[in-house]
């Protein structure tokens, strides 16, 4: 019996769903996220930030400044309020965190928050284009990543955040020109996926742009293709094979 | 005596036939591959698969969903029918190997087919150029890759099974716009070499444009090269050189 | 209370102000940096120095000549006089330093001097363009950075020394055509941080124009994110999180 | 005292002849060469062979098939004769070294040669572009590498052994489009440099032609620096910082 694509997804989401993980806290899932995205290319220095919304209204968990991507451990996480101040744990966060607390009042839908400026986001970033979505596997970015053209200088104030959070709007993702990416997620795991693959994204485009032009791809598929990687199980089961290499790279220490 | 090139290769493939390997099952050479294209950038998250034709008409030896090729065993791979069902071992297959089912009906003489979404692959892929073959190392593939410019959409279902298999036809190896790359090999050695300079061409073919024109090689000599890296001695000797460092550098666990 | 960026950069300096980290001798720092610098991609054979003004005028730290980045120890630095004679420690200089006595006599600003030739400073040393700042990350070169478009030759004369001093005139770094970069700094953990991101800087400029066409930032952003990247807290919190990766993979052997 | 460049390269020969490097037979130089290429992304699979003269005239130690740069020892090399016969040691030699024997005949000065196929002179070998020498750091091919712009097949015949000796004349390297590089050494270290180094400037031409367009350097001055870095001093001090790398990475079972 031919099988359609639409019902093999939704097998496949079955199927998922019946994977086991191992049960880790928030800022577990945090710790092993950033050391993901240390293993794969994110660091520019210490650029960059992993956060997730706290259970208080508000609230936000966040890393002390100084500390980058590569040797994150889950007690170093802060939980901070809405001026950054410390609520929880020891250290001072990164000002840099500031837009997120807008971007969170703005999209109540995100849990999660990523922020980054590996090598190849930079660079699209300089040439004034935005993503330009054209393969399956980023078609999780598939007319879901907005574009801010105009850099509004170093990210540390409340201007900057309203700038970003209108900028992203109701897009999951979105590409800062001058600067780097931003992805808002549901989840610390699906934050994390989509950063690696918004990289990876930016890298085969820039690729394509030095050697030709980029094809558009048909925007049916490239919604369905969009939405089945959107499934929280489809991020789940990605997450986790990234976090065993990370685990057995870094040892459990990252879960302290 | 001066040699013809013809001659030494004669010569060579006796010499190379005297070569002895380990002697390993279809899953432990499936899983030492799924190691060797893990080992040499062909991870882009989950995506990709290695399977082999079994021994009963329509099985096919391959992976459950979940997990990626950097940390397959032998023992980690599932026999299925012509629906997937599982007839040996633990899991539940990759929706997204259905369209593996259609490939071995179509070419009987593959007997390992390999699909991965390595990232020159897959920026190559999304400008509308087919793979241009122009060097010796990778004339496996010379008048010998097919190319379907048109992407049918997440893979999952029996209607892009069909696509893929006709769009391959007769040829070995198959470049898919907006997706990747599938090798059909007669051995799963040789499935294996090939998709690792698959990558390797497709990342050369890259440089070489955002450099400049791309010559092309005469064709009785791209035949030649061709034949000669097809000869099972050739990719036999080949593999067992990538199977070594991949043993080296993970262990013998590979093969458990 | 709305928080503007200039009132949030100084309170993050504040911060980082009261960051604590190991208290190493001038010659450890040194050798801690030329293997960031060799993590970080920087070597091309024995090209490249890394050096620092010593006590008495006229005097600097240099290594020993045949010693690569990578195996540097704190031991190793030879102090010298202004005409590279051996004034502490065992070893040859590299003749290749004499050029840093020239800048730091015409630089009293300058305690460290970091020149390397990596790949992509390499590579846009080649076409006749300047370094093009054009994002945040490499803000620290905005209207800060020389350029010296004619190649003097091997530089191991005195010549070279009044050529190179010359063109990077006030200016904290520069690119030498045909030959590499140059970074000249307050200290040696700005020396280093400067060093990886000119690397960086010259290579997410190379990606954007195989692209397309670069953008130019605002040049009163640029300016204030320039100033916020030299503040010496900043450059330290940046070094020590390098240090911490080289430490780690190196052991302690490098402070010997 | 203004020193001169030319002075200033005297005496850093002069050094550098006083430096001292461990007492290495001819095979245990190969060996670790071998390494060293493999460390610096010169593999292509089993593609690729480094020679050296034999003491009998027409006899040459070469490695057996089957092995790659990332495996071998010194016991590994053979002796062959100037059919290819072994003399010395276990294994049968590669026929893909026949074209060696015509470059040893032809050019009395080469005591070794290295050729192989990677990335990026791969790339750069498809659009029929000479090397583009405008570095300091790859001034060792300043007017002094060839180029055969036709690809004459899988070079294990005599006639291709032919053409190449022919096309590489009296430089010391070659540029083999289609194919790769070759390089011709008064020495084993030489050799290896030069190997390492073609890579280098094949790597740094395709990145700025990608970005720009390649300015000449001042002959004068690039035969100067071809002159210096030809200096065997400066050879040597250089493969030996490589040596120590390879060890340290492999261990000394590389000497056995």
């Amino acid at each position: 019996m031919a099988k359609s694509t639409q019902s093999a997804i939704e097998e496949m989401v079955e199927v998922l769903a019946a994977q086991e993980y191992p049960e880790w806290t928030l800022q577990q899932r945090l710790a092993v996220a950033c050391r993901i995205l240390a293993d794969n290319g994110h660091g520019s220095g210490l650029a960059g930030q992993f956060t997730a919304r706290g259970e208080e209204p508000g609230t936000m968990w966040t890393l002390p400044y100084g500390m980058g991507f590569a040797e994150v451990k889950a007690s170093d996480y802060l939980l901070v309020d809405d001026d950054l101040n410390v609520l929880d744990g020891n250290g001072t966060p990164n000002m840099a965190n500031r837009f997120h607390l807008h971007v969170y009042k703005a999209r109540e839908d995100a849990q999660s928050l990523v922020h980054t400026h590996p090598p190849y986001s930079s660079a699209l970033s300089m040439i004034g284009e935005p993503l330009h979505v054209s393969h399956m596997d980023t078609a999780m970015f598939y007319d879901d990543v907005a574009y801010l053209p105009k850099w509004p200088g170093v990210p540390f104030g409340d201007e900057e955040g309203e700038i970003i959070s209108e900028a992203i709007g109701d897009k999951n993702a979105i590409l800062l020109a001058h600067h780097g990416q931003m992805c808002a997620a549901p989840t610390v795991e699906a934050a994390c996926v989509m950063a690696i693959f918004f990289e990876h994204a930016a890298r085969i485009q820039l690729l394509a742009m030095g050697a030709g032009q980029i094809k558009d791809i048909e925007p049916g598929l490239g919604k369905e293709a969009h939405d089945w990687r959107h499934a929280p199980e489809a991020m789940a089961v990605t997450f986790h094979y990234f976090a065993r290499a990370a685990l057995e790279k870094h040892s459990a220490v990252i879960l302290d």
